[in-house]
């Protein structure tokens, strides 16, 4: 599976697709604002660019491209004018692999643009909006170009499948089940995959640069843990019950694996000091419900409670994960078995999430790039 | 008519998509390509920018979206080796109108890319591409943002169809039997059109940096003048066919203009010159056939012989012509009329070009941004 090719959230504004299917990316946008906004103060604290590039790797489509963005700029006009300070001009680069819906990113821009100008300061700073097609895993702008890169829900996707995976039967992702053999290859494509990141960004950044991640992640030192893969295990038993039923080859479940890795802290921590350009300003873990019309203080609720209650926990979990892994299942299996996969996760989930707690976890990272200079006297 | 919301090529890769009928503005690409290379040759005689910014501006999507693009970084590697510059980092803007088909450019970035390190230096420099949704009638770049400017048969289209037009009546655009105040408003249309787009590129581009426009235009002072209106008459023609025929009311056809408008040599230096930003270095006038199939020295055929006979001469003109005006077209007059308009269009088009020779006038400036102190002394 060539995953820079295949992997993208479902495009357009249909029932499956991405843009009304991203509400757990939403309420962890919004969880996460508070480290975005010390990092722009942070960033705002030492300099003041007349121009500010900024990068959101991984942005999607949907209304949780322009929300990353609008945030950003409002925090970066609230800054300015608290500290007195020139207002910048905004070039927003837009970045997602190639199959991206950025036709229906575009199109909106129009609209978005005029809500924009509502929301900042009257001679606030013009905003310029681009779209970067192409892997974060590999070079995306030229040197020294960009001020602050930010990347929610994105970095845990891995460059590819790892190689030497094949023995992960009725598997699709680690599992406690998994040999070993297949830990250690995710954790080492993981290594790979984010080091490499950290060095592209590294040039692409300008000393004093900031960049703000937040991944799907575990707490756990054990890649295999239930916190993580959970979910991934209920769309394998809905896969495997259709390997029972005939409906999908053994064969094409074994070779099957999702190209994920959620990293604990201190795996994270690990590499961003092997590769030295960075420093680590903040390093954080929260939680959020797999419910995505879970009422909380975000209100973030777009149905009713009966609507709720009628469709039951599952379905907005395998909504979302539709949305999210459905071009992947596609390019494996084909068409034809998307639907009947996503009514059994439905039921499986919704079932396990009557019985337990299920919370996804998230690392957060924000980091400054280092003066090359003091890197290499230090 | 909202003319940004509703201008664009056909999208896609289908028997009408600009992709699959841009023959012609090939053609001119290639016609003149010495006048890019003469601009990109002056830009290295003067500095050797480490990032070299170009913006291809309406770069719409298909072949020629990425030949244009090919052809600069091509003669710049070249320049390059020959006066053994260290090679520059390439960051290319493809803008065009939000409706623009980008998801198809974007696509087929991954592929272009192989493509293209085959046809550098060994070690020549990294490219990387963006998408910019927009009207190049506004500001899309930052301020000193841009090295080189490209526009090819993107300019002659206005911001917005005339205010003051309504009483062309019969006509679709200027033509011999328009009323004067219509090709005044046309005019001054454009005037507008244009001094923006220079006033918006003076504030992008650095100083030194250099703008190569190729428009279609005329020869002639009369902005009526059959040799840039006759292909709009003719589509005129076969629209008032239809309303003699019942099938179009006539009210909605006296209500429908084309936005556009195609400058003499003459109106685009009296632009230039106004303006004051630029400095003219080249102004040229080159003709091509309406026949995209038409064997010249290029040798873009792309049919075989029989088969161009078969098709008639209409037929590649209809083509192009729907694969241009279609959007347009359909946002004013619906879309169960377009087959028929341009079944009829061909044939007319077809008789015409059996008796009479025609070609399409086009107009290209180069021209480098002045220093705004000399401009302030001078």
């Amino acid at each position: 599976m060539d995953v820079a090719q295949v992997l993208h959230m479902n495009g357009g504004k249909g029932e499956n697709s991405y843009a009304n299917n991203s509400l757990i990316q939403k309420k962890v946008i919004a969880m996460t604002k508070p480290i975005m906004e010390e990092a722009l103060t942070n960033l705002y604290s030492s300099t003041s660019p007349s121009k500010l590039a900024i990068a959101d790797l991984g942005c999607s489509s949907g209304p949780n491209t322009f929300l990353v963005t609008s945030e950003i700029i409002e925090v970066v006009d609230r800054i300015c004018r608290n500290l007195n300070k020139e207002y910048p001009e905004y070039q927003v680069f837009l970045n997602d692999l190639p199959g991206n819906d950025f036709n229906a990113i575009f199109r909106s821009l129009p609209s978005f643009l005029e809500t924009l100008k509502t929301r900042i300061q009257p001679g606030g700073g013009k905003c310029f909006f681009t779209g970067v097609p192409g892997s974060f895993y590999s070079r995306l702008f030229p040197t020294n170009s960009l001020n602050f890169v930010y990347s929610s829900y994105s970095l845990m996707w891995l460059s590819q499948v790892p190689e030497g995976v094949e023995n992960n039967k009725g598997n699709i992702y680690m599992a406690c089940t998994s040999p070993p053999n297949v830990l250690k290859a995710y954790y080492e494509q993981f290594q790979r995959d984010f080091t490499t990141f950290l060095e592209c960004r590294s040039e692409e950044l300008v000393v004093g640069g900031h960049m703000v991640l937040t991944l799907l992640g575990r707490r756990s030192s054990n890649p295999a843990d239930k916190e993580c893969c959970y979910i991934w295990e209920l769309m394998a038993l809905a896969l495997n019950e259709m390997v029972d039923e005939g409906i999908i080859e053994e064969e094409k479940l074994d070779s099957f694996n999702i190209p994920q890795y959620t990293p604990s802290p201190d795996e994270v921590r690990l590499e961003v000091t092997k590769g030295g350009s960075f420093k680590i300003d903040r390093l954080e873990v929260s939680k959020v419900n797999w419910n995505p019309y879970n009422t909380d203080k975000l209100g973030l609720i777009i149905l009713n409670p009966s609507e709720v209650r009628k469709l039951g926990d599952g379905y907005g979990v395998a909504k979302y994960m539709r949305a999210v892994a459905e071009p992947l299942l596609v390019s494996h299996f084909g068409e034809q078995i998307i639907d009947e996969v996503f009514i059994r996760y439905q039921k499986i989930v919704a079932d396990r999430m009557a019985k337990e707690e299920t919370e996804f976890v998230n690392v957060t990272v924000s980091m400054t790039k280092r003066d090359y200079m003091m890197i290499k006297l230090a």
